[in-house]
């Protein structure tokens, strides 16, 4: 087993990009039916092979006749021609007009050999003379005249679409009148996605948390990012420890396709089997760019059993790490050799709305979220500082690159985003605060909100700072903000303990006095803000110190995320107490002690009161008496 | 069978708008796998059904302890522990760690019961007494430290994505992590595209122009177009004039459908079958809209078997007006039903790059094209003024839409296109004039030319009114135009006459002298300006009036509008003699009579010379030597 390199050669971001380009991904042509081509790639020039109309064509009702027959003719002299046949839309002329002879025609119908013109049926007249039918000619017409010549549409071997062409319902049109039903498109690279994490389990298989599994979260979210760049993702995965029947997958993969991304791997095992199936099939021509997220990326080049060579990038574990290090570096390459131009809607500009500096000396790929403004400016903000959590992901709208040297980003600079996806917008509505089961109706009626249920006290400090158009805040915090309340509800809060409360908990004194095991809510929630202050309560009336109290409580200082997360552990039988919503209690079927009630409030940053969106809100807040009805516990 | 209705009661668009708005085309739901979804609408909100992590997770590599166990601990006075456990990633702890002891542990590795937090490694030491292994803390935790609490980047409960969210990358990602394999989405509507003319035939099958027949280009342009819109197309041909099996299709569609699209229609009793069945199983809400094209667009809808309705509309037969109606007032209906938002790139704005005049007085949906200059602004220019061409197809970007009581459009103004398709952009280079098969080649080599081979004399006239980049001149015609001239080359011309020149043709003289059938290029074309140059001179030489020589050529007036189209009536046996080029002789086998040289030149409009097209172009044509010497007859 080869050494556990180490990063020590890291090259700039420019060379990762050179070295990937460098990589052969062209997956050739394939030959496809028109009903599946639009999106696609046209692969060859299509010269057209027939002509259309395929026959000189009839453009006006009248008699089809010789030109030179009309020559000379007029109202005062006019000629008489010999009608010989009739000739309608859909059917074959049977008889050639020759000299002195016409045929009657109908709009649409094939011109009849010797004829290369129509006159008109309004500067004609018909006599019949015994048994032959003859028609007078009013007037003199030029060959072509009220014919569309075969050809005149499209001519045969003229260039119709040239190579490279994105295929919209037009080009699809124009290949359907030269009757192609199948035609040579740019094939769509090949991607492998190959999960390396032992603890990644695909999901819709059952989970074991009790062995430390979690769901596969980047084969997906990279294969869903191959498709949009034009690539076809094929997923190869793996889990537990056996690391031959991973190289044994490494190999297949590589085979299989023209590109083979690994990600997710985090044990030095796993990429210990990626490096030796590289170095014994082909050539590691990178590992490490000087580049945040994404310092460890590998890129490499892996020959096929059939002698042909597939290209390898390993991207870093966390979801919005290996979302951004794809879409930077890896997007722009399937896209390339799929022949698809860069989406206009690939990047966005839009102003910093928050003052960033960087120390770290390297190429920053910055998560940024997007919002608008009452003037529909697009302002940009950071997230995800590396945490690694999957929320970031829908929280991220795109990247910054921020170069190296540079350390200061003021508020209000311009920036070019790359959107994590043609089809990311801002969003209508951001909203930051408390996490409330009405406030989560109330966002379904929205159209596309971004809520980040991160507290009351995160919600306020965000507003402060200008960046989100809401902020909900719960319990007795004052909002010390300049913002408009446009309105709220209030709710029952207290503890949530199992069914029929076996511990006959009555309050804040149950868990002082007895030995129960509490699970509290994390402290920028409002509902532990209205914990502590009834502590304080508690703690005053008792003449005791509020840190005495607390310090008896077990599991006070664990406070869990979502409003419903203590009372689930409640339910699943791993607490005693829990603090919580009665609309929670009620829900779940436990019992619930109360201790109060709390308004929740919505504030609007005075920035974004024009935004269509806030006005759809405050809209929907003049209806909450119907709202709260539905909610145990909630009063408008 | 029902009368022919007249167009008497035409609506505004306005009022078909909001007919096609009433229209019931709600597809309902569909549950789908995670790795189809990208793209997709989710039809509900997806809340978090699991924690993530589903466990408390340890976040060092350190000792698992009961943090109360370590209060007041220090480097000064550490606690010292017993380790009864050690647990790494992937494993179950199997001990549970109650007061005075603790677990080694290692990051990722679940947090075995009775353990709140973790003390990292560096402030611990490890000491063995006897048989016990004592670990000494020399620091204090509080609960959480270093623990990632199961929830803590999910919460089971928390709202995860809302309905009508467009699912992209990231969100899949969350999706995934939730353990979702499959998911609901907005079904996608089924469209019916039910093509109702006689003489059409669907691409690939046999088409017998001796009939009359051409293929059906509406069915696959709008299917494509139903596609984009996020339907779900299906093409239901007709051919011939069988009424009871049109009939019975119609209603079939209906059934199947949620919309029904018409398209084509151009016989009579075709409408009169639409009519019937509409009347028949439901209502006709509108025919004939106030708008051109469009005139007679049909609104209807139609009961269906099971007690469900359909939608019918019927679109025009020409092709650029069947997509005008159908992207301006079908397809935001069928985005409508699907959830789907409007594209970013759904329009585009410009100026107008011609002064237009209007007097219809109704509302004109006018076709136009895109063309950028130096500075990127974008221009408009109309296009297909009515010709129903299917090459206008092509040409086409979009549609401005000119009020009725618009009756001039100048030159410069700002107009907002609606373009034909997302994916539809401005051409890098535009260019008009001659048709040439080097000049084709070349085009081949340039990213996603647009090149309208109208002649000569054409690409003049539009390169003097500032639309296009380039013209392409061929022929002694002189170019009274501002534009640079950035290179060409010569090709030889004349005569193209059946292998081994039966008839002895020699020049001119035999055209006048002998009964042959000529077929000749259209009058813009640089060809056709040559050969009368030719015929002036050889009737100054003869001393005879030109006209005389021109009435005697049989065909002369009927000019064929591609390069080959001529030629490809010779090779067909359909003439005796073509206007054409040495290099078409050369290559469709067939003989050939020289009457000169002429240039082709290749102007540039003096406003596009920075753009990066006309460089590239400029690039190609230093190389000319080496492309001349593949054409037969060329010469730099």
């Amino acid at each position: 087993m080869s050494d556990r390199r180490e990063f020590k050669d890291l090259v700039s971001p420019e060379v990762a990009h050179e070295t990937i380009e460098t990589l052969e991904l062209d997956p050739g042509t394939e030959e496809i039916t028109l009903s599946n081509a639009d999106g696609r790639i046209l692969a060859e020039r299509i010269d057209a092979t027939l002509d259309v109309p395929g026959f000189d064509r009839a453009s006006m009702d009248g008699y089809a006749v010789n030109a030179r027959d009309t020559f000379g003719a007029d109202e005062a002299d006019p000629v008489v021609l010999e009608q010989i046949d009739a000739v309608h839309a859909g059917t074959t002329p049977s008889v050639e007009v020759v000299p002195g002879t016409c045929a009657e025609i109908s709009t649409g119908a094939v011109m009849p050999p010797g004829a290369d013109a129509v006159v008109i049926v309004e500067r004609t007249d018909e006599q019949t003379a015994g048994e032959t039918t003859e028609i007078e000619i009013r007037t003199s017409v030029a060959p072509g005249d009220s014919v569309m010549a075969a050809g005149a549409d499209i001519a045969a071997g003229a260039r119709a679409i040239g190579p490279g062409t994105v295929l919209t319902p037009r080009e699809i049109g124009l290949l359907a009148a030269l009757g192609y039903k199948s035609i040579p498109v740019r094939a769509k690279p090949r991607v492998g996605i190959v999960s390396t994490g032992d603890e990644l389990v695909r999901p819709g298989q059952e989970l074991d948390s009790s062995r430390g599994q979690i769901y596969d979260v980047n084969s997906d979210t990279i294969a869903a990012g191959v498709r949009e760049a034009g690539g076809n993702p094929v997923l190869y995965p793996h889990a537990g420890d056996d690391y031959d029947e991973m190289e044994r997958l490494l190999r297949t993969a590589a085979d299989e396709c023209d590109l083979v991304l690994s990600s997710g791997s985090t044990s030095a095992s796993a990429v210990d089997v990626i490096y030796r199936v590289i170095e014994d099939r082909g050539e590691l021509l990178l590992h490490g760019v000087s580049v945040k997220p994404g310092k460890p990326m590998l890129v490499g080049r892996m020959g096929q059993s059939d002698g042909g060579e597939s290209a390898y990038v390993g991207l870093p574990g966390y979801p919005v790490s290996a979302l951004t290090i794809f879409t930077t570096f890896v997007a722009p390459a399937i896209r390339d050799a799929a022949g698809i131009p860069e989406p206009v809607t690939a990047t966005t500009s839009g102003q910093m709305a928050t003052v960033e500096r960087y120390s770290e000396g390297r190429t920053r790929l910055m998560p940024v979220g997007l919002v608008e403004n009452s003037d529909r400016d697009t302002l940009v903000y950071p997230v995800d500082k590396g945490s690694g959590a999957t929320t970031s992901l829908v929280e991220a709208d795109g990247i910054v690159t921020v170069d190296a040297d540079t350390s200061y980003l003021d508020r209000g600079e311009q920036v070019t985003v790359e959107l994590f996806s043609p089809n990311v917008r801002a969003p209508p509505l951001l909203g930051v605060g408390e996490d409330d089961p009405l406030l989560n109706q109330l966002l379904d009626a929205l159209t596309n909100p971004r809520y980040l249920p991160l507290g009351s006290r995160e919600g306020i400090r965000r507003l402060r700072n200008g960046v989100p158009d809401i902020a909900v805040v719960a319990g007795p915090q004052q909002a010390e903000v300049d913002a408009i309340d446009i309105g709220g509800w209030s709710r029952e809060w207290g503890f949530v303990v199992p069914a029929g409360n076996p511990d006959a908990v009555t309050g804040i004194e149950s868990l002082v006095e007895e030995e129960l095991q509490f699970v509290n809510r994390e402290t920028n929630s409002g509902l532990r803000t209205s914990f502590s202050s009834a502590i304080g309560e508690y703690a005053d009336a008792a003449g005791v110190d509020r840190h005495e109290v607390v310090s008896a409580i077990s599991g006070f200082e664990f406070g869990l995320k979502a409003f419903e997360s203590p009372a689930r552990r409640v339910h699943a039988g791993r607490a005693d107490v829990s603090l919580g919503l009665k609309e929670t209690a009620d829900r779940l079927g436990l019992s619930f002690v109360s201790l109060g009630t709390q308004p929740v409030r919505i504030f609007v940053n005075p920035d974004r009161l024009q935004k269509a969106s806030v006005g759809h809100l405050t809209e929907l807040l003049e209806t909450i008496e119907t709202l709260t009805d539905s909610f145990s516990g909630y009063e408008p």
